[in-house]
């Protein structure tokens, strides 16, 4: 169904983006799990609009409030959360929106986004204002999810984290795929503009300001980390890790493409250049001493770094005049779109890819459970 | 689970490399819907080995026998299957193993294969004589089920085909994005070599007896196109086009990436040249004068072409010495992968991503039957 | 999932006895379905406590509020809600709790509530106030997904209703299994105190009453009919019309028996005495002569009308003081149970009976879409 | 999906009565989980036909073939199945298949059959030779899937027992509810006829006799229980241990009801006598001091023993003739049915019982490894 993802964990996302309120549930997640509210808290902030030029100026606070699940405990430290085991839900109340914005368009699809779609597809009535359900804004409960899953796959040694890969033609650095740590993984997340190379990030910035000033828009793409996986983690032929992490990738608005390891790169590779042979370190462990595969073979972890990539569409809505039809008219006419928009996304995007594959390797991890029993 | 695909439609495979036979049910498949033996062997014919110097010589004539869930009518041009409705059986007797070929890597994991993660996930009894269930042998029982639901689609005027886009460095013309008609979409599967320019298709077999001589591998890619879609099929945010047909793309071995529309082209892209706009045909249809998306917004189809890409990585088994380990005796060692392998599994793939599309559009399709009830 | 159920529809439902809002989302429903507010508040005020002296005289109003998933028409009759395609989603706001009658109880598991296995198994800080989400309360979102449903059935010719069949030893007469309309499946439903035959009504009512003055409870039992279904809706042998009924009437607390037909009657039958034979009738319909097997052969409607009943045990809740132990001391204890509560919950039960076939039903006919295609 | 049931686990069982092979796959089963050849045979062999005069004389060994998922060890005792992880797989080949004596059957459904609804459903094509899918014959793959189940569990504790509780008006004695031990639920198993009390057996085979000379059948019901499970498995309200037990129980052919602890008994109990008190046992354990709710409340174990029997309608196939209909010809005939008929099908049902139970609970357990993580 289409606002659930999961096979052991049931992550069930509900809400518009102009409701009084946005929430998920979570059910099969284990209790005992301890999520501080301040990483939280801090974790939402990185989606959240409002956090410099390069993003929309709407304030949401994004602050989620949960109505089970989850018990609260007081720290010197402050408030944790403490899953229970029970299943999980927590709502953020929506504040600031300006519907008048959007009433203009209900009669006109906006290029690139899902109205049209949405409108053929359920009808007059349905709720789009803000985007409705397909809301970037729908990201912040996957967020809430995200930060539990992260603070339950810490616990079992398994870190995630990403950076923006590319804005535009401006490139970041890639992550060291033979030698990562969980320190490398969470450097990009801690900077306001998440990269590894500052420079690039300097010159994304940009980019990104290059486009706000002209009213338009720019892509960009992210790149993922996950180490500490067990080898074997996943399966074959349906249930592969690049299938279930790329099933909740797309749930992303804007994501277009989603590669692993080389990607795209291995068309142009041979088997001698591109495979990943084994060998066996000073200590002892098994390693690949080339990761092209970006740590999946056969739907599986190697063991090595899980690498992956995703390419985002530049946000369609733009300030510049459009065509498009009105559908009462059954006429071409011309849009142009008011209200404040991101003029890239990908800043914005990254807790939320790390909040993506957080739901998706622990589900893939509870499910693993029956192995070795 | 990893054996089974579907929502509404349950598609299940069995079976390994070299066990007495391989196989898939198929549950929830509407009934009434004819097969003619002939399209359907054709069919499986363009995924077999043995086809031409660019592909393995073993010999696997993959025909399916049917146990349940169809009937058989003769009929003038030739025996029809029909579905009856109730949970289709077919199996494909396994003949020309063999196994001795294989029986010296039982110790030491061939590079980019499944054979270490396998090991490490199941244990030593795990059977891999020819890659067992990861071999891509099963694949054919995919396109089995393929070949059902591109004769349901076709039935409900939804057309789905594909063509090699690369092989290496060389590149085929791409599909036609705003005018493409299923006569277009077929055209490559007509060919030995299904590619749009007969001229890019000698270069790319070029490149393939390259990488064959000197007993190397190349990798490459395959566009498919689908046309036909009612506008609005797919869902968000879990259960988009996008995400339902990677989930499913990634089960192809060798898959590495997806994309659709634009894919990572995106990233370099600007909103106001990488929009689609709207606009009305003098008769009237509402279409996007540009189609940079692929035909899917908010994980629904816009009713344009659906256009997508996968990458597949170069064959994995090579004839050149590659490192790895005994896993006996705990250290590295050099492996020699004897036995006949494709230099490029590209070609053999083609008919493999249509009936991979096809089961995830026929599901898709199934599912939103509850939608203008 | 504990708190979904479907397998085209999802029905998710949330909350907890004494939590701000209980709920329920609805996927999958399909669009355009209209169902008069006043429909759903008489349905929903059968299910209400406070109705007469059999039940509890708490107060809960249990007004659905509807976020998402409906439009609103105001006709000449009063409000309409109309499902839009989208996920439906309603929270019913709690009000007049009472959590200090309820405090006490925290160490000491009351007898055949799920206090004790909830606590063993969530640990101590599982919120069961009311109850929590054991609560017979949250049977009130099931009511509003089953007024949609009963409204959707409907419009395809089915019918649902249901009586109380049993209380203690005062037994209501049956309904007919060879000619059963609608209007007789309904006629219970509009009567204060849901039975076909008012005198037995009567003699259930003092029943209850005794069980109330001794501060006791006693048990019964719900018949249940549908009429409509078309032959051969169902399956075999896990989605059978019997197991999909009985997983979600086993979701209704203190259900504890389900039976189709005749039941635990089929005990001392023979097949000479207890086979449906065919016939034809004048009219040239084929219909069973008998319906021993309750409308259900093979998991599958025979399209005669479908009888169950379902055994519910006393409310648990009761005055005397009972036999427990404290948890925290580890030794026994004698527990007297406060508040106010139903001698029998059995009346206020049919409403949810109804709910829960409507919502398998609907279930079952949205999978079944895929036949005769 | 009708053939297949779990959520952590997936048993999928296909084939017909008459075709060549019948089956089972399971994946999700825990690897390293070992099962005696023997110990497989002797279960399938309580199953089996042909045992006694109270059974059918058809002769169908119901040999299993393992083609996956196992490996074979050789011990001092025999050979020994392993689970190996990985997807199983076993099929039996079919044998001493009479299609002749079904044939005339083609056009006149059997009363209390599923050939009516299953030929409205699926139309003429439909192969009911034998029952088709419909068949009690499928119950020897389930066979093979509860016996691995069932050493799973003794592996963690659990026991799991039935017994044939009663043939028309003969019943046997009941288990104890609060003292149940794995020697007394395997006690009846033992015996070639499973009950617990010798003399009522001797009864019961009269009954049974006296229905098989009258070319009749006669009905019976099973008890079942099971120890040794954690208190708190299973959920509420969805995914209860009653939903989840009722739901695979249905599957089996003939069960018309489940009753759980006191089930219909219930009806015309008082909380004062019907409830299940707490106490300490001398040596420190939470028991409850009366077991009426058969080991559930709230859909969770409580820890004592947990106790269900399911009624089964008498075999429809009897040699009286009946009354039903010719559907080409659209009118009343009379049915004779020939071929060899279990006279009561109950004695044959015990272990199916057991093997349904065990898979339920096996799925059951590993679900729930998400607790306490």
């Amino acid at each position: 169904m289409a606002n659930s993802y999961g096979n052991h964990l049931t992550l069930h996302i509900f809400g518009g983006s102009h409701d009084a309120e946005i929430g998920m549930t979570l059910e099969g997640f284990p209790k005992g799990v301890r999520l501080p509210e301040a990483e939280l808290l801090a974790f939402m902030a990185r989606r959240a609009p409002g956090q410099g030029p390069w993003a929309t100026s709407r304030k949401e606070p994004d602050i989620p409030v949960f109505t089970a699940g989850v018990t609260e405990e007081m720290t010197e430290d402050g408030k944790v959360y403490v899953s229970d085991g029970t299943p999980m839900r927590a709502v953020i109340l929506n504040q600031n929106q300006r519907s008048g914005d959007y009433a203009s368009l209900a009669d006109v699809p906006r290029p690139s986004h899902a109205d049209y779609a949405a409108r053929m597809k359920f009808g007059d009535t349905v709720d789009l204002r803000g985007g409705g359900k397909y809301s970037g804004r729908l990201t912040a409960p996957l967020c809430i999810a995200g930060a539990f899953c992260l603070a339950y796959l810490r616990s079992h040694g398994i870190a995630i984290g990403a950076h923006i890969l590319a804005v535009g033609a401006v490139k970041d650095a890639s992550f060291d795929r033979l030698d990562l740590s969980a320190e490398k993984l969470h450097a990009p997340g801690l900077l306001p503009f998440s990269v590894l190379d500052p420079e690039a990030g300097e010159a994304m910035r940009g980019e990104i300001e290059c486009a706000r000033m002209a009213a338009d828009s720019v892509g960009g793409s992210v790149e993922c980390g996950i180490i500490g996986l067990p080898v074997g983690l996943g399966d074959h032929p349906f249930d592969g890790m690049e299938g279930r992490l790329s099933s909740i990738l797309f749930s992303i608005p804007a994501v277009k493409a989603v590669a692993f390891g080389d990607g795209f790169d291995f068309v142009t590779g041979y088997g001698s250049t591109h495979n990943d042979p084994y060998g066996i370190t000073p200590d002892g462990r098994i390693v690949t001493t080339a990761n092209h595969c970006g740590g999946i073979v056969g739907g599986m972890a190697t063991g090595m770094p899980l690498i992956f990539s995703c390419a985002f569409k530049p946000t369609p809505s733009i300030g510049a005049a459009q065509g498009s039809v009105s559908l009462s008219a059954g006429e071409n006419t011309t849009l142009i779109i008011k209200g404040r928009h991101d003029p890239c996304i990908v800043p914005r995007a990254v807790p939320v890819v790390e909040a993506a594959a957080a739901v998706a390797v622990t589900d893939m991890l509870l499910d693993e459970r029956i192995y070795g029993d």
